[in-house]
């Protein structure tokens, strides 16, 4: 059986967690979860953010990745930022540690979970599933789908594994001497925090040991917020793992005057 | 008795909808939930939209009658956009195919349900409900009521059913000539998709049928998305069923410099 | 034992309220309700807000003193605004009423209760918990802190009651004269309305009493909205229970050009 084939030990908790480019001023989110507490109304409906930019894969991709392991084994993410809606382009579903994602076949999943990741196209016909609409899926598709899963339920998927579009690229940092670590910014968050592309690890993944290069300034790395003055600027690891430049209770972004995509050099100290 | 008079059938299952003009920076929708769970622990309260614009009570209205029949049978809808808070005006109740109804007497729920369906005003007296404030009955009344629908208890309401105020007036398209709509644009969603007043059925519930005059441009009808360049602006059936004027992937509003109220024409291609 | 000591009849209810600065746009408050949730499966969730402006821990405190009586007792109240995250400073926990809270030591739970409530800082190595990171503690030490208390089991505290930080302090009202007294605005709402530090009691808390002078004006104390034309200034009793100049159908704050920390006067009338 297909089914068996793409999750065979899959146990659902009850959670959803719902990822989209809806924002919260339309209806959109609220018709979506009528549709999933109408085939499961036990289901624990989760926001993770309806903020991302209309059609912005590639933000909704990053969000759902540093997100999903925070949740109950056995939740199930659906993200749906979807400018394909109506097209060809297929709905993946994947299982990966105990966890299951449902998404439009644009690159999001494969930036999502790891290379090895197996992701299944769902076969809408057996899941007797037809869209209403050329432009609204979420309420259609994914919604049902994530619902039934959060049963227990796994979809009938075709019966070979996809390759999935190529996966979303977050640019990736280069180095450039022992060292010395090129990146550049991928996220403000709602502080003005800056969230650069190096992910320091091991031995390396304490701030104190970096300084960043940015913007024609030499930003210091910290353990902590406190151990600069109130408006100074610091580097510091944020909750992702990821070297943030912040100002402590300020904004990094309106300080330096900076977003997405400013580059950076982060620098071992003395080096 | 007069509950049995007003939904002798009500089965509720436990979810209550929320559709205000209160924002989501303040506490009120906190509190109106606090106010739910105190009266129903086992309520499942989803927020339909709260950002309706302050009194906005046509766009309220809008929004849940596209929205209610996407929940679950047995749903309690609360809709609190309320310029006469604290005034005379009374609270309405309704049941309409198996779903609960509850809002202001402001025309509300005249425009979200059908003219046949009956509204009954609620004895607030006989509910042992007294407001505490002027301003805020929404967690005083409106609260209270909805969390004992949801557990199954109907207000006692006097004993005629109401006609309520007007109802809320939506533009309606007008026929100029056979295959010739006049209409105007009722909701701009966050994609910045126009939303038109004219909803096609039967025959004509195919947006490949229809161009689109506005603005000064003619902009043709598909099927999906896709069918266009990114940039380029189409004409599609949305997921109300109503004529859209979309961009891909980008902000029709924007790009046409036009907002709610704007005119347009649908015109039959070859017409 | 020092978790008795702290909360001897601590009886939950599942429901876990949030109060943060997070915003909705990150998914910050969305990771903090996956680890909610994954001790707690059947906690029931509710946001107060998330909107508070970064650090502003005076509006979380302002916004939690007059929403957590509206929750059922034994629910838990999280506020997270926490400019001192990754420093020395403590976590507090108090039981209340019925009802615990949690926060940082930042002056934000004095301001919430009473001068007599009992503040005790959490044994963080006793709860077997270590922050992951230095700057999301919502995540690594307020949830789990939570989802555990809204289960029953209270955190081992250090045995002496803390005074905590000085709360926060809000601008008190000043008696000039009698019937005459000096405040400013405290908040300004969604719909423009200004929320001024005087709560009147008794005998006075009726907004009939009052004139409030403000930018030029004498605005006139009615009960309700609809004792004025659209567009008219008013003065009137809020949700709150304190004295609140608003426009009818507009905004008072965009009216007057005023906004929080504006000064006023309320005069008795007649006075």
């Amino acid at each position: 059986m297909e089914s068996a084939r793409a999750a065979s030990q899959w146990a659902p908790c009850g959670v959803v967690t719902l990822t989209t480019d809806f924002g919260l001023a339309d209806p959109y989110v609220g018709i979506m979860k009528g549709v999933v507490l109408n085939e499961n109304a036990q289901a624990s409906l989760v926001d993770l953010t309806h903020e991302v930019a209309p059609q912005d894969v590639r933000s909704a991709a990053w969000y759902l990745s540093k997100s999903w392991r925070w949740f109950p084994p056995g939740s199930v993410h659906v993200a749906v930022v979807d400018p394909g809606v109506g097209g060809a382009r297929e709905i993946l579903v994947a299982e990966f540690e105990g966890h299951a994602f449902l998404a439009p076949d644009n690159g999001l999943l494969g930036a999502v979970l790891p290379a090895h990741a197996k992701l299944w196209a769902v076969d809408l016909e057996a899941a007797g599933l037809r869209p209403l609409s050329h432009t609204f899926h979420g309420r259609d598709l994914f919604a049902p789908l994530a619902a039934r899963m959060s049963r227990g339920t796994w979809p009938v998927v075709f019966s070979q594994a996809q390759q999935g579009v190529a996966p979303i690229d977050f640019p990736q940092p280069l180095r450039r001497a022992e060292g010395v670590v090129e990146t550049e910014v991928l996220v403000v968050d709602r502080y003005g925090n800056l969230i650069s592309g190096f992910c320091p690890e091991g031995d390396e993944a304490d701030a104190r040991l970096w300084d960043v290069e940015m913007a024609g300034k030499v930003i210091s790395g910290c353990k902590t917020y406190g151990e600069v003055d109130t408006g100074e600027l610091l580097t510091l690891l944020d909750s992702y793992g990821h070297l943030e430049i912040a100002q402590r209770e300020g904004s990094a972004a309106q300080a330096l005057g900076v977003g997405v995509g400013a580059p950076l050099i982060a620098r071992r100290k003395n080096t």
